[in-house]
């Protein structure tokens, strides 16, 4: 900003912008936002189209090329912010994300910076919603709250005395893969049994409908639905309509996941858990018995002061927002 | 220090000490130390003694009171520190310690302030043993490390950016009321099921053995040994002797811990993870089994670079040390 206001450029005449690029486990979001958060340009490619990294960077670079045409040219962007699954800050490295069709250690920022020819700077995709709650959204004010994203995978960002925890190597908050059911549900990405993530994420939801289908022998409308178009969305239709076995998932759900927050809780003492992603639409339905669950594990100097808010900006801008977030804390 | 050499009054001329009190479940200790981190006095009471904390208090004040007349005085007391379950740093109360006489709320540093007159500053007892092991022990030059106390109960005290988490409230770091096996062992201080406190104190190490011994049929050293005086010295002894059952009981034990800590170190990703208490002096035959379990449940991206290390600190001083090392930091 100071270098705007004190320079005569043409190309500086203008409010400087920031590009916000979220690669998630299915899809990549990106899209240009101005310092008051208003995303003026967005769209969005799919993360699974290429085995080799580099051509997911060039096919995302001729679709946000667009973008940055129609907001002014690549002079007005002040640099890009990236999130992404397994997202290193201090390296700008993506390694060994289990959600992620790419395998090892990928020098992400650099291979964008260099594609772009402008300052990339990138963090773990949970890390860049916590800065956009954190700047915009339910989170404004609060200096220790733990940011749960309940997508493909399961993701967080904590932040404590007003700042993100990295940790000594970058990789703080990977409270999805935190064990909670310990010889639990097996996690194809990780190996591991039990983890957060394999109950609580889409896939397993889904899997959970799966089991609880084939162990009951309750009706349910849910049995109309073919098994690979399970996801809770349907499961919600069903238990807003009655269905019990529909509620009963909810019901699971909520209870692993309310174990986790309470561990959480006990961990770093946060005024708020905010939830963001698909399975927080179910409301109270997942809402009420995650609440419970979190309050019966917490021991008593906890109980009855946490809150666990929903996220309330815009899902399809929301990932992008905290992505462009990171921009504005960049050195010059 | 300042004060000290701006001033030419007698009772200045001497170096300033603080006054470190560090109340455990069982005992409380407490001495004076030096700047350098050297315990000058100490001694110890229980904590047992008083079902009233004014009681505790008058008892603790008269032991302390000949130390501080040997160190010089009150003069030279810059102030007092104290490490306590469940104790806020913000508040300098203890509210509802699961292991401690005094139910509710204690507003236990105002209480110690008022008896001795000299400013007093509180926290955690583990967050002290942290803040111990940061100035003087093995986290120097540490910024983020996890410091887990294996007595009693399960104390942590957890250093993210070089500072301790307090969290929104000042409780942060309950990392031993943490649940780690959903619905298992039965915790009568806090009516809750499988925390990591169960199972890694000293009662839940001796719960094992109990348990283990009536389980198995096996012949150990350990069945000459009445049950009420099984402690994790006893299964130690027995375990270098040969004992297969005793090896057994720290292969649990370890395999609880390893995977608490593994759940730890994906939270907040420290350097090491710091262990000190009784039951750390079992050496390899705890710390292989946890350190085992630890690396079996951590996601690729965290494993073998965390370190397990145990603390050097004299037992004795280190509570103490810790205590006294927050009076340095307390505002003039």
């Amino acid at each position: 900003m100071a270098k705007a206001a004190s320079s005569s450029s043409s190309s500086l005449s203008f409010e400087p912008l920031a590009i916000g690029i979220d690669i998630g486990g299915t899809g990549t979001k990106f899209g240009i936002v101005d310092r008051n958060g208003n995303v003026l340009f967005s769209s969005e490619i799919s993360t699974r189209g290429h085995s080799q990294v580099e051509g997911f960077i060039d096919e995302l670079y001729n679709h946000l090329h667009t973008l940055i045409e129609k907001a002014g040219g690549t002079g007005r962007m002040r640099g890009i912010g990236v999130g992404a699954p397994n997202g290193n800050y201090y390296s700008g490295t993506v390694e060994y994300a289990p959600n992620l069709p790419w395998r090892g250690i990928i020098p992400l920022a650099k291979l964008i910076q260099n594609k772009f020819q402008l300052p990339t700077i990138l963090t773990n995709d949970a890390n860049a919603a916590a800065i956009g709650e954190m700047m915009y959204g339910a989170a404004k004010g609060m200096k220790d709250f733990i940011m749960i994203t309940l997508g493909t995978g399961v993701g967080s960002g904590i932040v404590a005395n007003g700042k993100l925890i990295y940790g000594h190597d970058g990789f703080a908050g990977e409270l999805g893969h935190t064990i909670i059911i310990p010889k639990g549900r097996y996690h194809e990405g990780t190996g591991k049994y039990g983890s957060l993530e394999s109950y609580a994420s889409a896939t397993g939801v889904k899997l959970t409908a799966i089991e609880m289908l084939e162990k009951s022998e309750e009706a349910s409308m849910l049995r109309d639905t073919p098994k690979e178009r399970l996801d809770s969305r349907r499961v919600y239709e069903a238990a807003i309509a009655g269905d019990k076995l529909a509620k009963e998932i909810f019901d699971f759900t909520g209870e692993i996941l309310g174990l986790a927050l309470a561990n959480f809780v006990m961990f770093s003492s946060p005024e708020a858990v905010i939830l963001f992603g698909g399975l927080t639409k179910a409301g109270d339905l997942i809402l009420k018995p995650t609440r419970e669950s979190m309050e019966n594990n917490l021991i008593q100097v906890f109980q009855n002061k946490v809150k666990i808010l929903v996220s309330h900006l815009k899902e399809s801008d929301a990932a992008i927002l905290g992505a462009s977030a990171l921009v504005w804390d960049m050195k010059a």
